[in-house]
């Protein structure tokens, strides 16, 4: 038992997965910020999609309007979708490459700028900063995903 | 080959990695019956989105009429989109949770918290619940997340 | 730090495991390529939901035209949608079962099962083709993931 143990601590002494645990841990972090910001915007825009949600602004057709659509709202909640579509192949690929044996220098290199990108993609789209900045930030992180799953395939292939 | 299949499986023999896989496929598994949840209120309520889904109800106008949102659809769609935004986070910061070397009963702790409020929450969201019951269970999973993510960082921090 | 590092790069010399990251790759890259598929449709079909990404097609209401939803931009996005909702589970789910001692010919029969249902799915949707197909091929995917659920379960049991 005790050196079960042991063993199933040591992928997390070594720096490359630690890096991983890292930078995966702050992504999804600031995944599911995303939540809190759509929560911000549907309690001061009052704009809501379940019936269940306005019961405590009254019955009947003074509390219908809330149930709307809202601009920001929508704009928070492509910002969560577009985290998901990006962060899910980051994260699967990312243990991948982790385990593929990367240099920790080239591993920290692909990690920070895809958490940096994915940073800025979400200012990008809430402030929202014109374009083509939003579209620069995903194309880096999206290219950053494909070079460590280009790592991982030559490392791993096995049809 | 042998002493590598041997390795490969010691992860699955730690009992802190085990609990995490047992909790983290039911709560996979309950994410994926949203799929037929929907089906489910698509069929009954035959509501549905593409035009091919419909060919066998007939051509022309008479079939057209099924192409609709319908609420019960709707609702369990939203369902479905709130476990990915949830259990995606959980999945993968659980991972790494599990092999930071938490004590069996604190991790036994998260996992079944977290799987108890994200089967609480998608019965709070079909029936539906009265609020705060489904804000409250999201809530709980969330910390839970929240918590399993400090415990990864300060165990791994590696930036 | 060296045996550190040998330490970490064994998993992936386990052909369990080689065929699982290979085979998630494959999927996960498929599913971001989805992503691309919505871009190519909203350039072609000039259909956008943000004001800032129609900037440069001038202001005002002849540029606003542009702010639209397309049946095919709509159509790609439901795919990668259900991308995620199935992707997700094969994902997580796979990991534990590579890590539970399957034979290596029953794993390869299941990665390359999910891979070819969740392609052909794509091309179902996009097409698209006559149901049942792409029904079909999102059941036998849908099936292989809850096989591998099943034996991660029998393996791991620690509730």
């Amino acid at each position: 038992r005790r050196a079960e143990m042991a063993k199933s601590t040591q992928l997390i002494d070594n720096e490359v997965f630690r890096a991983y645990a890292t930078y995966t841990a702050i992504v999804l972090l600031k995944m599911m910020l995303m939540s809190l910001v759509t929560a911000y915007f549907r309690f001061t825009r009052k704009a809501f999609v379940n019936p269940e949600d306005i019961a405590s602004f009254g019955k009947g057709e003074s509390a219908k309007k809330f149930l709307r659509t809202d601009p920001d709202v929508e704009r928070a909640r492509r910002g969560h979708l577009n985290d998901l579509e990006n962060i899910v192949p980051f994260v699967g690929i990312g243990l991948l490459y982790a385990l593929s044996g990367p240099e920790l220098s080239t591993a920290l290199l692909h990690f920070r700028i895809f958490t940096g990108a994915r940073i800025f993609h979400t200012f990008a789209y809430l402030i929202p900063l014109p374009q083509p900045g939003r579209g620069l930030s995903w194309a880096v992180g999206y290219s950053v995903t494909f070079s460590m799953a280009y790592k991982v395939l030559k490392t791993a292939w096995l049809l």
